[in-house]
């Protein structure tokens, strides 16, 4: 959320809501830019903070939203009242800066719904079994929204961003990139995954686990948006979703390991314990005894990835080579489950750009490849166009 | 308190007082110009705002402060953790914006200072009986400070601000001004309501009530500040602690008023009706039956006293005038009490110096003189030095 303009803006939209016999509880996150301030305050502070201190301070900025849009919803005419996460409360555990929501309290929402008024949560935060504030980590408001939708049963719940829906494609790359009137949860967990940044990955995965049907759509536009929703849901499902991309990506190769057993037990059982999340991975056949691996890790894991194999993983290799100008496409779509062929599509039409493939992955409802970064434009749009997804 | 480095600062203190033996509980402000900006913005969002939610928002800046000074302690090797209002808790009355504290639980805060913890509260701030956020109006820290101090029953509270004590007069009038060591609680109450605005009269009249004695002292500099304490706790008194004025003053005189009962109440019960505060009265003698009635309003409030003594009073005049270039200049000591003759020094000496003197009130231990506004400096220096109060 924005600066004022953009709290009054928010209050007409949720007076439309209101006046439309729907019952409406909202969740607000910060003001733009408040929290990431408050962040960098802890930071500069101490590079070291006491997790509890920070999500003291770095919660503030939710709560602030809360109380000026009752404030401009009261001026509408909306009863309307704000709640702070250790007022419902939102009890969450311990883990500071990534708290887990255990149990939301509803008898005080629902009392304020049968009177007509209309909560404003702060987004965000609980209360950890200590009486401490606690914070949910990134996309945290996402994440407070479905799980108050989840405990009130709401028929919907309704994600305003910068964005008035989930598209085949970036926008910024594909011009004729469409927007998907629905998408089921297993789509857009993989589309959050993959870099499309429109919804996290844990809100999406709270309200699949509670079959929240949520709708991502703009707060600037009164343009319907796109639903995530079920699967049954969706009567018309075409194969293929979407086409994503993600340039935090790099490639490690190991040459001339020794194949035989444990050998990448050892490998990524080091980088596990170094923090370092592995993604795609393959091994060739061995020759002579030996044999390749290569994975991928997030760009900014490659220098760590490249001290643990080298010093701490105990394996030897010929070779070790690295490369961070990888991009990561893929093409999902729940479609795939039931329609062969899928794949296939994906290698001609990056042969015929004469792409060359490094690395592939697969799962029920997607395929990914791992390209040279400076073919990412010409990848995606070919693809867009050869799962026939281009508006017309 | 100002900004991170503020805070770095005021933390480098607390290690100090904190190694030095000394138990320390310390009250924060939010940062300088945050709440200012909280306040704006429900103003900017609607001009009438629920109290509530006005409190819920303006009292975040101190929850921040909290937070990061206690990342800072934590940084210099000091436990430390912050205490919200509603974490203690602070309990206090339903006025929102002006609460007043009703209890302060201090089981947490023995709990923490016995185990050698630091406690960091969040000042300015409590919690309603419908645990609601309230706050505790203008210098709500220093109330908050002292009703802690009172509630721990703390040998001392020291009140940190931008001036380095309490001074004979405002230094930037009287060059030869001096930091008083010690002052009485009820001086410094003189001093607040006249305009010397180093507390806030709340915090005083909290701290002589429970017997807490204050310092008052610089956050800028290590010098002793100003002991303020029980009258008997003060050997040597002076006569005169200081000379204040307060340009926040207007003067209405209604000329030709009828001299009978009930007038007077009728007039001053119109304003008091309209939440006017009338500070100094002067009635003359009744000449042929009607009288003429002075008073002093805030300077703010003049439109507004004009409009209800025109219209809603009830009381007939002459003539009606008003002027706000006037200043209230005061002489205040305790001694003043034993001491005749302190009115007249005071006379003599605006005088001499041909300051013609509008009305005068006087209580135990202080005189006051309305004067015209541009006499200000002349005359609070010419009687700083009647007074003997100049430093050498």
């Amino acid at each position: 959320m924005g600066d004022l303009e953009r709290i009054n803006h928010v209050a007409d939209i949720i007076k439309a809501e209101a006046s439309s016999r729907h019952k409406v509880v909202v969740v607000v996150s910060a003001m733009s830019g408040v929290t990431n301030r408050l962040v960098d305050n802890c930071h500069q502070i101490s590079a070291i903070h006491d997790p509890r201190e920070y999500d003291a301070v770095v919660s503030s900025g939710e709560i602030v939203t809360a109380g000026l849009l009752s404030i401009a919803l009261q001026d509408r005419g909306i009863d309307a009242r704000s709640w702070t996460g250790w007022q419902l409360p939102i009890e969450t555990d311990r883990s500071h800066g990534r708290a887990r929501i255990e149990n939301i309290e509803t008898i005080e929402l629902n009392n304020a719904l049968s009177k007509g008024q209309v909560p404003v949560i702060a987004g965000f935060q609980g209360i950890s079994p200590d009486k401490r504030i606690t914070t949910l980590g990134r996309g945290g408001t996402d994440t407070t929204a479905v799980a108050v939708s989840a405990a009130l049963r709401a028929e919907r719940c309704d994600i305003y961003t910068d964005v008035d829906g989930v598209y085949t494609s970036d926008p910024r790359i594909v011009s004729a990139a469409r927007k998907l009137d629905r998408i089921t949860y297993e789509e857009m967990l993989e589309m959050a995954s993959l870099g499309a940044k429109v919804l996290q990955t844990r809100s999406v995965e709270l309200a699949m686990k509670h079959r929240v049907t949520l709708q991502v759509r703009s707060s600037f536009s009164e343009n319907v948006g796109t639903l995530v929703c079920d699967e049954e849901d969706i009567v018309e499902k075409e194969t293929v979703s979407g086409i994503t991309y993600s340039r935090d990506e790099a490639k490690i190769t190991l040459m001339g390991v020794d194949d035989r057993p444990g050998v990448a037990a050892s490998v990524f059982g080091a980088l596990a314990d170094s923090n370092i999340n592995v993604d795609m991975i393959v091994q060739n056949v061995a020759e002579d005894g030996s044999t390749d691996i290569t994975f991928t890790v997030a760009r900014a894991d490659l220098e760590l990835a490249n001290d643990v194999i080298a010093n701490k993983s105990g394996v030897g290799c010929r070779e070790m080579t690295s490369d961070s100008s990888v991009v990561k496409v893929s093409v999902i779509g729940v479609g795939m489950r039931s329609h062969a062929g899928i794949a296939q599509t994906m290698f001609r039409a990056l042969a015929d750009k004469g792409i060359n493939i490094q690395v592939i992955s697969t799962s029920e409802i997607k395929v990914s490849v791992l390209i040279s970064e400076e073919y990412t434009e010409l990848a995606v749009r070919s693809l867009h166009t050869a799962y026939g997804l281009d508006a017309e």
